[in-house]
């Protein structure tokens, strides 16, 4: 069936589509649907310490894989490998692990990557390029190859179509809890599911991806049409926030249409449409259980900037604000220093008109054409500043664009974790 | 006397220029030399809780004076007027107060700098424009001026070109000890002398300028010169150092000539060389000093990076490194994360060949070519990470420029004292 030619999108109806429903920073969720042609799989190989730290992923035969990938220069062995299997032959397999992350290895990184597409290939008897390997974990140290490959046989044994949160659980490092969610979309009486994991806690500030997130849905849709859906959904919300302004190694975010729903979505189409908002509404919510998961987080922050002459006029302010450490420690002590995220405003590169610009805080103006709202007071800031969810919002007023990014403050605990983490 | 022209080059002798003498993290010199046709003021006016709060500076008659001032677009108040008041006369008063940057107020804050500027004319008979104002501490507080006015006469008395010292103490926020320094040169006998101090902890990352920074000398040189010399300077020092990478809205950095030793420099003199060499020696000297009090300091650290394509793209790989949370948490911790250093390097966006990066910790070699050091061993790495004083040196292998800056840890310190700041 398809859709977009079949003129009946008006039918069209919406199942599960919480527009950005934000949960309190304690709140997770660890429902989700299982997703017809995918079966994962997750183990405890011995990489980390403890708990499970290799997933197996696979997606039935004519699915189709969009991927994107981290910008940074030291991209890891099996971003490298991904991005070469990709263009080689369909993608079958996603084998994951957490615990080290193979970066900045050189080519026994390389080898070492291919060596557990091999073993996971001989054992499926699949091809070699076939199989995309993720890492995530310590950089600079050597996989453990052998113990993955010693797991293996274990892994594929136990493939389900309902592991996705032993799945979200394998791919955690710093993470606290799973991160999981899914979105249904009603099309005449057929469903279609999208569902996916996310990991991601420190070291975030991505650039073209995430950390590690693995989305899949029973749509058919195109190899191009989904790369071009992945990318638009991931540039307004895996690519919309920070923790630290660090961009990972291994940044990868995968997305599989297994097309096992008999729901065929053409590009352009109004059901192409409704995929795309539900697929970023979901992508939002992994992205904000990433910032709420954040490492020594205790408050979630909105930093909204409006009315810019362009997006990244907009985007520019708004990771000034979200990465200063000098806002970051005023929100973690709940002071409603203002006079920080003017400071942060005005490091823009680009021009900032000073006299334009207003300030608020929740619904709070703190100021106002480039000076101090005359009916702010302390007691109004400070009270915004007692809720675990805080609202930061610019408005230029310099044109028509404004963006929209999460971040977190910065804490004892992120310093304490973070001061820690090999220990 | 004219050295420029005397062909007498030959003859000078450096008195004392200590090249980049990094003081221990607890060491710091309260020494420094009088300028001659420079008289300081210090006293308490109750705009902070405690301490001298405003300062006062005096320069002779047909003394030159040099300033560069915060990029940040919310310039404060004080720095517009210094700007126009530059323009419009010979500066000979510097009116310094600590504890309120007057800083996003508007236009009652330019007319509050101005009210300050004007108390202090009428008391020394002078014209308004003759006098610069500068501010630091808190943003967005209305200035106290009548503090400042019922102080003015008591400053003005107290006159001395002994007070560099209670000066530096004066200028004082979150800082811990006074920034003081001094180098002398000898040029046939005679002897010029600079002399500056400075302040500044936190919100450390100097774009143009440093928080506020007062240097003088009794050599004379044209206003033309002194402020290319001064930009000169500043460029391998205050525009060289982060804390936090937040900038000011109140970086102010002036150097006044006095001509008082009648020693004069011209511009392409080995003379004026020699000056410049100990003019950013000095400022380097404060930089550091500046680094070594941050907020929350336990480790000073270099970030030294070579044979880069040019100074820019050096630069971006130092102050990603210098200013990323995880390589500072990891520095705090004395954990030789190596990794995190190379994720940092590599979030350049100017192109980064993985495969020609060396690193250093040190002097131990942690990564060669893009991949770790065969004999780099964990014990090696920490043993160097229980310095107080560490350098990292990356060597990309693209080019022959070089960049060297200053940063500190991120401590639980740094933490406290940013979320306790205005309380």
């Amino acid at each position: 069936m398809n859709l977009a030619h079949a003129g009946q999108e008006k039918n069209i109806k919406i199942v599960t589509v919480n527009w950005i429903d934000i949960m309190a920073i304690g709140d997770y969720s660890e429902t989700f649907d299982i997703v017809p042609g995918v079966r994962l799989a997750a183990t405890a190989s011995g990489i980390k310490k403890q708990g499970p730290d290799l997933v197996l992923m696979n997606c039935s035969e004519g699915s189709q894989v969009a991927g994107v990938f981290t910008t940074n220069w030291f991209a890891a062995a099996p971003v490298q490998v991904c991005r070469d299997h990709l263009q080689k032959a369909e993608p079958a397999w996603f084998l994951v692990n957490s615990g080290n992350a193979n970066a900045a290895t050189g080519q026994s990184g390389i080898d070492n990557a291919i060596l557990s597409c091999k073993s996971l290939a001989a054992e499926t008897e699949s091809s070699v390029e076939s199989v995309l390997p993720f890492s995530t974990g310590v950089i600079g140290e050597t996989l453990p190859v052998a113990k993955i490959n010693a797991a293996m046989q274990g892994l594929v044994q136990q493939l389900d179509e309902g592991n996705w949160l032993e799945a979200a659980r394998g791919i955690m490092t710093t993470d606290t809890r799973p991160k999981i969610g899914s979105r249904k979309l009603s099309f005449n009486d057929r469903e279609v599911v999208i569902t996916g994991i996310a990991k991601g806690a420190g070291m975030i500030e991505p650039h073209m991806a995430t950390l590690l997130v693995f989305l899949a849905t029973d749509a058919k849709i195109s190899q191009e049409v989904l790369q071009r859906s992945l990318l638009a959904a991931v540039n307004k919300s895996f690519n919309r926030i920070t923790v630290d302004s660090d961009t990972s190694t291994n940044d990868s975010c995968m997305l599989i249409a297994t097309g096992k729903s008999g729901v065929e979505l053409e590009e352009g189409s109004e059901a192409m449409a409704e995929f795309q908002r539900a697929l970023t509404a979901l992508c939002i919510e992994l992205a904000q259980s990433i910032i709420k998961d954040a490492e020594g987080v205790s408050r979630f922050v909105e930093v909204s900037v409006e009315k810019g002459a362009n997006g990244a006029a907009c985007l520019e302010v708004a990771y000034a604000i979200a990465n200063s450490p000098l806002v970051k420690t005023a929100i973690f002590a709940g002071d409603a220093n203002w006079g920080r995220i003017v400071m942060a405003i005005g490091k823009s590169a680009m021009p900032v008109d000073v006299q334009s610009v207003d300030l608020y805080l929740g619904d709070v103006c703190l100021m106002r054409q480039g000076q101090k709202a005359e009916d702010y007071t302390e007691a109004r800031g400070a009270k915004i500043m007692e809720n675990e969810e805080i609202g930061i919002r610019v408005v230029l007023n310099a044109g028509e664009a404004s963006e929209k990014i999460w971040t977190t403050d910065l804490s004892y605990d992120y310093i304490k974790i973070n001061a820690d983490y090999r220990t």
